[in-house]
This record gives structure tokens, sequence and C-alpha cells, in this order.
């Protein structure tokens, strides 16, 4: 059995995450409408205020719900029992309050001050189409603005994991921000672990994402079409392998198919048990995420991490939204 | 077979609604939960802006979705292809633009305007606990300002029918308004419905509502134990008996187990077919009447109507929220 385990000892917490703080609007459409909103099927693509508005308005009756990826990977993880800690940017607004007490309420350390100046709290449109596939629209706004000072050092080199999402690198002015957590994470001889968060987003920044990867980040977390846009190769064993030359440790997730896991360039597969029904994706990489660090965070197989993960995908995806309405300590007892 | 048509020829709306524009903040909760939050299982209980701050901390992860039991009935209406016109006050902020969006992405005409002074949207913290039954406290903040410029008659006397909250006599301010909205469909000559809410609600309403009965009321929505509440009658038969000596038309809903119908004081009653996976009781009651009313404004049976009021509500109680996340007009086709 192979191991992966994070030290957390004399650690004040197992995971601190870093990203975009988003609430969902979520709403179920056909595929025509994806069509006609000119929304790439899956993905995620970024829109401005009056964007948002005019597909606002063109949606059905929608739930709201907190979200952006990271922030939902350390929700799911304190649900499950760590010690998580989150950095990301809202405003002083009923959409910042929102994610604010879904965060801290599931046992989140989350202390960024809500900002009382520029653009409200970004919130994401999220497609459902009947296959359950989720589709996003997102408009970044409070979190553009996501700064040095939005990033606490001391609780960085105090946490086992350091984990990033690719979506933050859609904002420049967040780029310090990160290079200030990345420097304490390694200052303190914490592990990083980083998300590729979507096809287009590595399409947008892989040069920038392949020297990260080199230089800095031990964990990557990857679905098989990101798999393949980052290592720019259709053949995912091929992908997956040269990925896996250039960090430690790889995980690709392939939906119903289940998990590869890459430690030190070699692979095996995990599989996933059937899940009864298929609601709604959004969040099935997230949840699958805080599954897997939980294991590592609690010293389990590779192996173990994995199937941790996919029982945490398998219930998120069962609901509509990617915060688990239920505690999640269950699925690891 | 029996019938009790609304006459929608030459009308411009086959319903419009007066009640409390609320937006819903759903959470599953234990029963030990409600215990300690003193929440009386099953019923609706007012609270003012300390306490809901203090029962928002208090609760976990949340979904906001618009909510409202009139404002539930009649975007059911609307997603049923009836035409449907609402009046209830929010305020212009982030709940409110949620709520407007709601109502008319689903069809619904709401011009009441925001209010830009005074108190925030309401809100309902809608506590749902493992049997599916849900509990709710209620600020009613923006609605307790609901005032009789809110009030469009010429909507009312264009609409076969109007439909009334008990919740709505919980703002003394609100009267006025009721009043009106009453006059104006009496003076047209239009219908009146109206349902009685909440138990505790009759029990703090009692003499009004019986007296609205006798002299405005048309037909009358009621739960079981709303029934003998108002009716203050232990025996369900009885109550009904007597409730419906007052009244033309009188429906009990009476959840897994159908409804009464009563018509000029004979009751018949109507099975309910079984449900699946009942996930959250929410809306039940609200969906039912949609059904119903939409099945009076089709010129369909008593039978027939109570029949699709149970497919509505079958179909909310197996989702989370009072607004059904896929159009229904599949339920009537």
């Amino acid at each position: 059995m192979t191991h992966f385990p994070l030290n957390t000892q004399g650690t004040r917490f197992d995971v601190t995450g870093v990203g975009n703080a988003i609430v969902d609007i979520l709403a179920r459409v056909d595929d025509a409408f994806l069509a006609e909103q000119q929304m790439p099927k899956g993905g995620m693509s970024l829109i401005d205020a009056a964007r948002a508005e005019a597909l606002y308005a063109a949606l059905g009756q929608c739930t709201e719900c907190s979200g952006g990826s990271v922030a939902n990977t350390v929700a799911a993880l304190a649900s499950l029992g760590a010690r998580t800690a989150y950095m990301g940017r809202v405003h002083d607004d009923t959409l910042g309050g929102i994610f604010r007490h879904d965060m801290r309420t599931t046992g989140v350390s989350f202390d960024v001050p809500a900002a009382k100046t520029g653009l409200p709290t970004a919130r994401c449109f999220v497609c459902v189409t009947p296959d359950a596939e989720r589709t996003m629209n997102t408009f970044l706004g409070a979190c553009t603005e996501f700064a040095p000072e939005d990033v606490d050092e001391a609780v960085i080199a105090e946490s086992a994991l350091l984990y990033l999402e690719g979506y933050l690198w859609d904002q420049p002015a967040a780029k310090e921000g990160i290079r200030k957590a990345i420097r304490a994470a390694k200052g303190a001889g914490r592990h990083i672990a980083f998300t590729l968060s979507d096809t287009f987003c590595v399409e947008r920044h892989r040069e920038e994402f392949r020297a990260l990867l080199k230089s800095d980040i031990d964990i990557l977390f990857a679905n098989e079409h990101e798999a393949k846009a980052l290592a720019q190769q259709e053949n995912l064993a091929e992908a997956s392998k040269w990925i896996a030359s250039q960090v430690k440790l790889l995980v690709v997730t392939r939906g119903a198919e289940g998990a590869d896991v890459w430690l030190n360039g070699d692979g095996f597969h995990v599989e996933a048990e059937p899940v009864q029904r298929v609601v709604d994706l959004t969040g099935a990489g997230d949840l699958f995420a805080a599954g897997f660090l939980y294991g590592l965070s609690r010293g389990e197989s590779l192996r173990e991490a994995a199937q941790m993960g996919h029982r945490c995908a398998g219930e998120i995806i069962q609901q509509i939204g990617a915060r688990a309405e239920q505690p999640l300590n269950r699925l690891v007892a």
C-alpha cells in the first residue's frame, strides 16, 4: 500500500484553502438553453456584470447555495472532521454574508474581512442539464480584488497543506496574494496541493500552470479533460504519465469510471462505487478532493484516500449544489 | 361529478395572490435542535431581527430559495400554465431581487415596487428534520410594511380569483391592504380563496378568520390541524362539517391520506397517490392549492382538481424547497 501522509503533527490546521469565494445560483436548463446562451457545456466561463444580469433574467426558478471550488473542498473537509481554514474575498453584502455563514457553520476558520468598497460578492450561475452535467458562468466581482493582505501567512505556516485552485489565476491582481501564500507554505516546509479547475482555465494559463507544477506543487488534482489540456496530449495515459513526471502525486478523476492515482511516476486505478441517482454533478471534483485530502491527513493509504474521495463525490452528486446538506463524517467513520 | 368552475372569461388573470413575500433559508436539523431552539415542530413562529441572527448562526449549511405561501402557490400556478399576478412587499435588496426574479421568470406578473426605505426583505428559516417535516421561523421584515398602495385594484378586478393567506393577518398594518383587495374582488364579482396557513396562525386570529369565512370567502384551504383549530373541535369530521356550513367550498388536506372536498356542506374524499421518496415537506400545502385552483380555472371536476393538487404536492415534496425545480405543466398535460 502506497502512502503520502501529510505531516499534521503540531499544526493548527490540516488544510488551508485559498480560492474564489462564490455563491452559486443554480437552475435546471436544457441543452438548447446552453446553445442559445453560447455556454460551452461542462465548462466554466467568466462573465461581466451586464452579462450576469442578462443571464439571470433568462434563467428559470433558481436555488442559491454557497460554492467556490476550493471553498467547497474545505467546507467538506471540515464536515468530514478535518481542521481547516479558508482565505478568499467577499463583499460586505447579503451573498457575502451567506458565504461566510456557510463556511463558519461547517467549522471552517474564515477571517478575511468583508470588503466595504469595490465590487459585490462573486456569483456563479450553474446551469444543470437533464444529464446532471453542470455548466457555469461566473461573475468574479469581489474576488478580483483579492489582495496580499487577505493572505494570513501565519495560518498557512501552521497548516499541513495549502490548497489552491487554478481559477485563482483568472484574476491578475490575485497573483501577488497567491505567491505570498506559496512562499508561506514552502517557508514552513508544508505541502501544496493544486486543482486545475477547468479545461478552459488550463487553456488560459497552461504555461504558468506547468511552471507552477514543476516548482511548487506536491499534489495535483485534474479531471481527464484538464489533464489532456495541460499535457496537450489526446491520449489520457500518455497525458497522465507526462504530468506524473512533473509532480510527486497526481490524481486524475474520471467520473463514474473512478480515478487514477500516480505517485512518483507510477500509476494505479481506484474504482468508484456506483451511485443510485445522479441529480447534479456540481461539486463532484471538489468533494472528491475533500475525501482524498481527508484520507491523507489521517495517514490512510492512497487507495483508501481515493475511496474516501469517491464516497464524498458520490454523496454530493445525489443532491443539488456543492455543499453537503448532511454532515459528511458518517462517510469516513 | 361536482364542479366549482372559476369564471375566467374575459379576465386578464386566472388567479391573483396577495401574501407575504419571503425568501426561505433551508437547513437540515434534528429534533434535538428544534427542542433546543424551542421551535414547535411543524409550525411557523414569528421572530424578530435579533432572533433571526441568532438562529441563522446556529443553523448548519443552508440553501436559499424563494418562498412565501401564496407566492409559492401562484408561482406553481404559473408553471402549470395559469395566468397569475402577485402582490406583496419586498425591500430593494438582494433577497428582494431573488424573490422578484423567481416570480417573474415563472411567468407571474409582479409589479409592486421594492421598498427603498424600511426593513429588509422577509426571510423564513425552514428547518427540515429527518422525517421530512418542516418547522419555520419567520422574520417578516418588509412584509410588515405592506400597504394599501401595494394593492392594484384593477388587476384584482380583472382576475377570476383572489387568493389570500392567513399569514397576512400577522401584520396589523397589512389589514387595510387586505380589505382593499377584498373590496376590489367583490366589487367585480370575483371569487375569493383563503388558506388558513398554520395552526398557530389560526389560534392568533380565530375570530377574524371565522368572520371572514362567513362574509367574504368562497374557497377555504385548511390542513386537518388548522381545520380542528378553526372549529375548536378535536374530531376532524365534525370540524370539517362545521366549517363546510360556513363556506361554499372547503378543502381539507390530509398529507399522505389525501384530501376531503366539501361543496355546499357535502363532503367526499380524494386519495393521494403514494410518493417514491419524500425529501422535504416544505410547500406541500401550497402546491396542492396550486394544482387544485389550476383544475378549477380549467373547469375540471372537483375530484380531478384535487388529483391535480395531489400531483403537484407529490412533486414538490421530492425536492428541497417550495419552488419546483422543473416546470409543472407536464403534471397536468
